[in-house]
């Protein structure tokens, strides 16, 4: 069994001492509602980003708060030299860093009558701390902040150097991110792309007992498509039959997209995927994953395409979902109103090697093909994700492992998921550094839901095992 | 042209002489805000309940006020034996009856701000009054007691009995009368059902300057149909592709119930459709209606079934329509979420000889055929209205004819209606009594949106042809 490095001692002493303050200092972040796509919470998202801030200058990093393209603030803290003893083998090489990218945003609350207590309330029951954002991902990020608190508080060097880049824009599409990659990349690395790896905890362990590293994930295609009709709401009666509803026609145009395996039916939208090779295929099925328990556990049943299993579908399948409707009368009992328009939101995830532009182009093409009698669509493009792998073979890969082992005392299982974090797709793409994706969180956790979670224990060991990646990064030399 | 008989000479020179007096009158009744569907105006429903029960009492008629099923008052008022001298020529038949229905209760006034002046301040200009209520349904209704006035007021005797039943849940859907109806129908008719004709006041002319009969309405069933997925909100990058989305798989079977021309999918959905007769549809040709005005007016173009108009489609064809959708995130912006649920509004409009019950288990039938991955439905069923008409060649038909060619100087306009008056069809089929649909409506009169308003020369000419039609009936024989 793999043991952390010496340095570690005093950091992982010290977090075991601190476990009670760090909880009482990620609920005070978790208390600020920071929604980034609803307007009407700007001032607590800044707050938030402000609260992120404090902490990083109080840890002796150097912050720079930048709002890339006018949007919400993008915190990047910083390493000073002086602050770095790297303990690698060759004293010549510049020392690693360690780029380590969150997010404070959180996702609406809603529906919020179906949260046991309010969202943005911490409040622990049976070990697990409840709260919007508890997981995903105030309480990952500050697992990193507590570990280099660790190190700042028992006056331990750092073995490798860190940069801390927190956004507030990743629920509503890291609109802003390109834009500061493309002009601000230098404040995110130093040498060579060859000695920085991104450090991202935002993704799930296997199991409650089993650690995991995500080494790929699925790109986003995000659309809300909007069919107007009539000038103003009109009577059902007078008008049913007469002229076309955006409402009907909405639903029929969206009926064609998937065939009844929930494959999606546009022309040549499979073209690019990649295909399962055997290998690959044999990698997934020694996960031993239940497919049945994964579904059951949140009342459904296994659904999809025939050829692939639940663990492909999710991993290396697209997959089409209709996100929300709204439009005409949504309210208790009828009212026979033919609406002066209907949307939907529609989202595309895809695996690799598909290429999100081109999705948005065939969905969009697809629409407009369609006859909807005199609708007209407003379609607005909620973001565009690429695909993203890390090779299997990587040396950051093993060095994670190795943290990984020694703090939760069982190796981690190599994972892919379904999901999408579109900035790690950009670091690769632009900046060439690839990305280590060590979560913390569970399926189970209810991230985007009410009564979202996150059990203490693994909270902590999130703390230890950044405290112990820290110093495997530092010792790669 | 065809002139009142002689009886009506002293009520209709009277209503000229009471022009002011009857609009004060009307001014008064619409100055209660008696909307129905909000608990906070209970009081001013009851106030316009008393109002009327006054009017009517005031007129000579036994009056009850009644509250089937606990609900807002229901005002029944009835001519006394020696208040009629049928003028027809079989002085043994009993005398005939005019029951006439119609509503007290008014739609919210909102959006306030869209109103001139105040809803219920009754405002003339150009020769329009404005106010919530001024055409649907309270300058309806006074019309027809103003004609009785006329008779009261110059000691004319009624040429015919008289039932004034006046709701007031019409626009809440009349949920009380179908109990009413079922317990004390004895209260509405004398002698047999071939004896009595309902009259109503609640729907349009066919222009400005034609006065119009309408003889069929269609009938409604109107659905909530909802699809239940998993057990809770869901993340749609981890759980895409895995499992059925209830929204995904809503718009997937939704988008089957129509052919790209609107018709309605359902096998054997058209089966009961009573076939468009070559003259039935030289009629409708014969009204010169122009169905690119009718659709350009509201922003839209006609669409519908290729082998027939915008008026046959309105009038004698079947529509489905999704009045509603919602489920999901539906809010700005994105939100990657797998819902819980998803449910749509969907109702039927249906021509003679549809069953709407038939209709009803087709649908759900139908809804229940399709595969939808393990989702679940939940239907409510929200109210079925059988479709109505008068036979073109009823003498009652020529008795509501002759009156509006004596008072409007023009013989009227045969027409149909798509909408659907629920009572009508329960007055048919539970008490076997035919309907004649005399309004004094315009489309443009704004009614359920601000600036509801009726022409005072329109009033005028209702009050005239209610006193006319008494006439006409009791002239029958």
């Amino acid at each position: 069994m793999h043991t952390s490095p010496p340095c570690t001692a005093a950091p992982l002493n010290h977090l075991a001492d601190q476990r009670e303050a760090a909880v009482i200092r990620l609920k005070e972040l978790l208390r600020i509602p920071s929604i980034s796509t609803d307007p009407a919470y700007r001032e607590d998202v800044e707050r938030a980003a402000g609260w992120i801030a404090n902490f990083c200058a109080a840890l002796g990093l150097t912050v720079e708060t930048l709002r890339p393209d006018g949007g919400h603030p993008l915190v990047i803290a910083t390493t000073t030299n002086d602050m770095v003893t790297p303990t690698g083998g060759n004293a010549s090489a510049p020392p690693r860093r360690v780029l380590f990218y969150g997010h404070y945003d959180v996702q609406p609350p809603d529906p919020l009558e179906g949260w046991t207590d309010a969202p943005f309330e911490p409040t622990v029951r049976n070990g697990k701390l409840y709260a919007r954002g508890a997981s995903d991902d105030k309480g990952q990020v500050m697992m990193f902040l507590e570990a280099l608190k660790a190190y700042r508080d028992t006056n331990t060097p750092l073995p490798c150097h860190v940069t801390v880049m927190i956004e507030g824009e990743e629920e509503c599409g890291s609109v802003s991110l390109p834009a500061f990659l493309a002009s601000d990349a230098d404040k995110l690395k130093t040498g060579s792309a060859h000695d920085t790896v991104c450090v991202v905890s935002d993704t799930c362990m296997w199991d409650a007992d089993t650690p995991a590293i995500t080494y790929a994930l699925r790109g986003l295609v995000y659309f809300d498509v909007k069919l107007h009709g009539p000038s103003r709401d009109l009577h059902s009666g007078v008008y049913g039959g007469s002229l076309a509803n955006p409402a009907t026609q909405l639903a029929r145009v969206l009926g064609k997209l998937w065939d009844d395996q929930g494959r999606i039916a546009i022309p040549g939208f499979y073209d690019d995927v990649a295909p399962l090779t055997d290998a690959v295929r044999d990698e997934f099925a020694r996960l031993n994953f239940d497919e049945n328990a994964f579904t059951a556990d949140v009342g459904a049943t296994p659904f999809g395409e025939k050829e692939f299993n639940t663990l492909e579908r999710r991993w290396v399948r697209p997959a089409c979902d209709v996100n929300g409707l709204y439009g005409g009368y949504m309210g208790q009992g009828a009212k026979t109103v033919i609406p002066t328009f209907a949307g939907a939101k529609v989202s595309f995830r895809i695996p690799a090697d598909m290429d999100p532009g081109k999705v948005a182009k065939q969905f969009t093409d697809w629409l407009h093909g369609h006859d909807v009698g005199g609708c007209r669509w407003e379609l607005e493009n909620h973001g565009e994700a690429w695909p993203v792998a890390v090779a299997n073979d990587s040396p950051w890969l093993a060095a994670a492992a190795r943290a990984l082992e020694a703090t939760a005392g069982k190796k981690p299982a190599l994972v892919r998921d379904g999901a999408t974090i579109p900035v790690i797709a950009d670091f690769k793409n632009q900046l060439g550094i690839d990305t280590l994706l060590i979560g913390f969180g569970l399926n189970g956790d209810n991230i985007h839901s009410p009564d979202e979670h996150f059990a203490l224990d693994r909270f902590h060991l999130g703390c230890r095992t950044h405290a112990a990646l820290l110093a495997e990064v530092g010792a790669m030399g």
